[in-house]
């Protein structure tokens, strides 16, 4: 292998695939679909934003182990991940003559990923799937893990599957064209990765803020890496999420879904409502006794260093307290919160009561 | 366990469970949840032909073991299973707040059984399922096996996913109140276990056959049960349909999907479309040798004496012929038929040539 080139492997009783990091794999993404991935028909899905930069180039590759690539575009942004789009997606599959032996490949961003996940996951009762995350968003987190799924009006996420891919490959040179916007909120979920289980990985991130926020390709090079062995581990241990393990890496999530739920999707990127959601987790931690004023502090100014919102907003708190009590990671009934109780750990909580929680809003 | 019970277990690698056939079933439901099953959520989904004869007696014995129990109707008929009605239940189940712990529970025949196991497949990506199929098709077919669909204007079960039921709970009870349209579509799924499998069950069924039209209730349970078991045979070798074996399931449907495709869902049952694509196949092998005279002729008198029809619709043939091609049971574009070789027998053929093909459909 290139020396440039990192390789995570996701090992699963049912699966193995492996998650190759290098700094140009778009340049020779060819050279990855090898053995059973080679000879296939593809259906690469990629979004408006993305497509104009890098879907020519990469069918163009794709086609010379392909045995034939075709693309569909969706519109870029959340909205996307919805049942009409999924519909209008598998029928376009349908007249593309996709069969259970073609093969989905998602190139964009979190949405698309999610949405080619899903439509992957159930044409057919399922056909394979290969991810190219061109967010770091997407690179870090949603593309590692088997978790697809649209939107209801109701809820992100709430109609899904779990569908792990053969193959992610993360070109770091897409980072280059990623807006600042879309970049700060990918480093939301970089610091969790360090909230929740690696202390000594939020100390590199404090170490290395600067060149992290020049974009150099070596340093994010080896921050995704890290990132994609954490989520690995946690997803080894709990795929499907049902230990309670792989719930941790939900931490930020139930207080950042209801922001985006309740200001509406767009009005917050994903990342910054994460990134205001483990604010919003850090006090709830002060509160409880969990973790002190120092730690509240230094996980702020960390996601402040990359200029990430760590406010809640100052309205509607008791939509937003409505919202998290529909959580999806809710059972029977009950809610628990992801809450730290030092750098590097979280521990899942039960409900604290609504006054907690609203007082945690602050 | 009661004598009158047989039980049929399907036992996968994740995953085992229990097949229970009873005449009474119906009337002691309760008694079958127990354990992780008990004390649930129940989502009860049926259609507007059962709902109103079996609905409220079902709720009413669930909710002594259940922690509450949420009714939904469909609209009866395969337009049902349409991407449409899956979003209105989709978004149903939020507002009965059904979470992860939730259960779905489909009372009703093969469109109740296909589309809930979708809902519960998806929903807040996948929660338990308990089929109580009330149709005979549903209870020697669609009910076990996990296989789990919605249509698109293309065709049928283009969208799905496979999901095992946690258990699934036969009352022949049902069959009383069954339409003889109905009761003779799913005798085409019973024979087809015949042909594919079970030379001594065809011989069975040909001795058996005016106390099954009599609806005997022993013969009947006996009847389901040997289905169920031939069925969780082939399932355990083959869950997902990747190995071969569980095509052997689809005799019939090449011809019978394209037939119902082609002359619209409603036109002909799902087991009518069965038993005319069973005859088409027994000639397709008749034609390449695989079987003689004497094999179409029993196999045609044994669906005539369950008053299935057997002739192919005298037109369209081209379009059947396109529909056939386009069959979701084909592999980088090549469609491969089930045919006969002899009772019990059937075979993976390439396809024949499309005028070899057009010639099976006189």
């Amino acid at each position: 292998m290139d020396s440039s080139l990192t390789s995570v492997v996701v090992n699963l009783d049912h699966a193995r695939y492996e998650i190759i990091i290098g700094d140009e794999e778009l340049n020779r993404i060819e050279s990855h679909l090898q053995g059973a991935l080679s000879n296939r028909h593809l259906i690469v899905i990629s979004d408006s934003n993305v497509a104009p930069i890098y879907l020519e180039p990469v069918q163009a590759r794709l086609n010379q182990v392909a045995s034939n690539v075709d693309t569909l575009v969706i519109p870029a942004g959340e909205a996307s991940k919805s049942v009409e789009e999924a519909n209008r997606l598998w029928q376009a599959l349908v007249e593309l003559s996709a069969d259970r032996s073609s093969v989905i490949v998602a190139l964009g961003g979190g949405v698309v990923g999610d949405l080619a996940g899903f439509l992957a996951a159930t044409y057919m009762r399922g056909i394979d799937f290969i991810q190219i995350p061109t967010s770091l968003l997407a690179q870090v987190d949603s593309s590692v893990g088997g978790k697809t799924g649209i939107n209801l009006p109701h809820g992100k996420n709430l109609v899904g599957s779990f569908l792990q891919p053969k193959l992610v490959v993360v070109s770091t040179s897409t980072l280059a064209t990623l807006d600042q916007a879309n970049f700060r909120a990918g480093m939301a979920e970089v610091i969790k990765y360090g909230s929740i289980m690696d202390a000594d990985f939020f100390q590199w991130l404090e170490d290395n803020v600067t060149s992290i926020n020049n974009r150099d390709s070596v340093t994010l090079a080896e921050m995704i890496a890290t990132c994609c062995r954490c989520k690995a581990q946690v997803v080894e241990q709990d795929e499907k999420e049902t230990s309670g393990r792989r719930a941790i890496l939900n931490y930020g999530h139930t207080f950042g879904h209801a922001i985006e739920s309740v200001f509406g999707y767009g009005s917050y990127l994903h990342g910054e409502a994460i990134a205001i959601g483990m604010t919003c987790a850090a006090k709830m931690g002060l509160q409880l006794g969990m973790v002190d004023e120092a730690f509240v502090k230094r996980q702020t100014q960390l996601l402040k260093a990359f200029d990430l919102p760590t406010d809640c907003p100052t309205e509607k708190h008791n939509e937003l307290l409505a919202s998290m009590k529909k959580d999806k990671k809710s059972s029977a009934g009950k809610v628990k919160l992801i809450l730290p109780n030092r750098i590097g750990h979280v521990e899942l909580v039960p409900w604290p009561g609504d006054d907690a929680v609203l007082a945690a809003l602050v």
